[in-house]
């Protein structure tokens, strides 16, 4: 990649470089988080955003509480501070699994050195806690080479795709979900164009992932998300790959707003219909997508573009933060352990056994 | 209606009052044409915008022109000047349709004139042609209504329609096209609820429709283009309703960009999908919606909203002015002349005979 969405810099002193993506297109800059707070600032107001780059994040973000601590702090008193920053750091997006996930196995990384080594020194036990996030990290990273991978065969020579929101690297540690097999095919010298829906109302197609495909030097189309059936009309679309926000266990998937409808432009069409997501995304406590509570968010979101008004001030706003996508409309989902072509309960469950 | 798109003011010496949509939705505010120049920036620069509405200006454009004949003109030059006028207002907007049709209509009263009465002065003349002015303009603004009344009934009481674009009072002398039927149920006292797409790249959905419908005291919702699969997947949609550009023989319809995409939807999800337009709004020369061209326009349309910049400069973008929605999703077609609802170029050809 030409750019890094997130790196720790240095040793157990080191801190965390982000891509802050508040800027983008327009400016490519690095934000240094030295202090809990100042990356619990940059996750709240999505400096850094996309579940798995959040998750690595925090991770990281439990290492930088590490410098905080007093020269001469006991292990006990540290490994209380270190526990206050965890939960302080999962306070600052309320709902991302993945953050939790991360978190919790710093936590972990904790309880058992503090069992094993009462003895120990911080300087060991913050060693051991930076060695866990760069676990967490190439565990992330690994996981977008797989599914990258796995993805890649759908991507036709001379062909073109279809994306929608960004699943890309700015959402992970790595190559993305959604863009992997874009990478990988890239990589693998295969030539093919990319169009991007731009996704409103937030704008994450067009600020972000045409962004990171053109850096890459990768044939990227921006086009409005009302202009997918022309294209895919045209005979444009070899195939669609999006993420995914949560994958339920009869495969139905909650994404971003927008996901649907061009799920079932593209069975009109006969263009196949990807989710690329990893294994963790699945969430089989839920049964079907008619269960998945559909989050609403500010009108000023539709109401209002980079500040400007757009609307009259009157008028009423649905937006609905994500849409699901019947497991009827997907064709196969790639995950980083291989692709899952049958949607059906079973298939899915033993297929992530 | 709370305003007029656009209004003569006066006799002979008059003008033309137009609501300045270039500003709208956050400033009201009138433009007075009292020069052709003054019409030809406003129909450039989109203050006024819509087929019907375009025509309608255009022939009064011929009496501002009427203005500005000297006093002691003789007659034969008189209509030297105006076919002058005429063609100067046709080269405004190259291809719509409606205003040649109106400036000819224009032209051929003159002509008439010439012929029967090479005597008569030039003020008769200038009367003549304010008269067929506002002939037009009643035309079309009975034309509206007439949409309106055969549309209602598709309306249900306490149901919700979507539209697309802005097929409205603004864009017509009248009461609009597509939103005809529902200026006509609320003037029934029938409560529903509007959902706006916003239509990018434009936005004129989110400019126009939510403002002239709030005016109305019409319960509108904007969305964003990408919600409305959501809405109808959640049976929130009983109808759309959209204008068109263009339709052909066979029923195949061109309109603004992503109302394909909303036909595909809706027949997905057993909504039924309706054009509303004017039967001039017939191209019988063409056969299937295959053969019309599809006009590309400007990447900065998409790429800046309201001159803010949204998307990285290097870019590409496939920016489609409209797309084609196959007759086979459309339920049936509004007219003023009635409701075409057998699709088939041999219905269609009998209906408007």
């Amino acid at each position: 990649m030409q750019f890094e969405t997130l790196k720790w810099v240095g040793g157990i002193d080191g801190f965390l470089e982000l891509t802050d993506q508040r800027r983008l297109p327009g400016v490519y800059e690095k934000l240094n988080c030295q202090t809990p707070e100042q990356l619990f600032e940059a996750i709240v107001t999505l400096a850094v955003r996309g579940a798995p780059a959040i998750g690595v994040s925090a991770a990281y973000g439990v290492c930088i509480a590490g410098r905080q601590l007093s020269q001469d702090i006991s292990l006990t008193d540290a490994l209380v501070e270190l526990k206050k920053a965890i939960d302080y750091l999962a306070s600052s997006r309320p709902t991302a699994v993945n953050l939790f996930w991360a978190l919790e196995r710093m936590q972990q990384k904790m309880t058992v050195f503090a069992g094993d080594c009462p003895d120990g020194s911080v300087d060991m036990l913050r060693q051991i806690l930076l060695d866990e996030a760069h676990a967490i990290c190439a565990e992330d990273q690994a996981m977008c080479q797989a599914i990258g991978q796995h993805g890649m065969p759908l991507i036709p020579e001379g062909g073109a795709v279809l994306t929608h929101c960004n699943a890309g690297a700015l959402a992970t540690a790595g190559i993305g979900t959604a863009l992997a097999p874009m990478y990988a095919a890239h990589e693998a010298g295969r030539r093919f164009t990319v169009y991007v829906d731009e996704t409103r109302p937030l704008l994450q197609g067009a600020r972000l992932t045409a962004w990171e495909l053109t850096q890459a030097g990768i044939d990227a189309v921006l086009i409005c998300d009302n202009m997918a059936a022309s294209l895919m009309s045209a005979g444009k679309i070899d195939a669609v790959i999006t993420g995914a926000d949560r994958i339920v266990a009869n495969g139905d998937t909650a994404n971003k707003i927008g996901t649907q409808g061009v799920s079932i432009l593209a069975k009109h069409f006969n263009v196949p219909f990807y989710i690329a997501a990893p294994s963790s995304t699945f969430d089989l406590s839920i049964e079907t997508g008619k269960q998945i509570p559909i989050e609403e968010r500010s009108a000023n979101e539709v109401k209002t573009i980079e500040k400007v008004s757009i609307a009259p001030e009157g008028v009423d706003v649905y937006n609905p933060a994500f849409d699901v996508t019947d497991a009827g409309d997907i064709t196969a989902i790639i995950t980083e352990k291989g692709v899952i072509d049958q949607l059906e309960a079973d298939q899915i469950r033993h297929f992530l056994e």
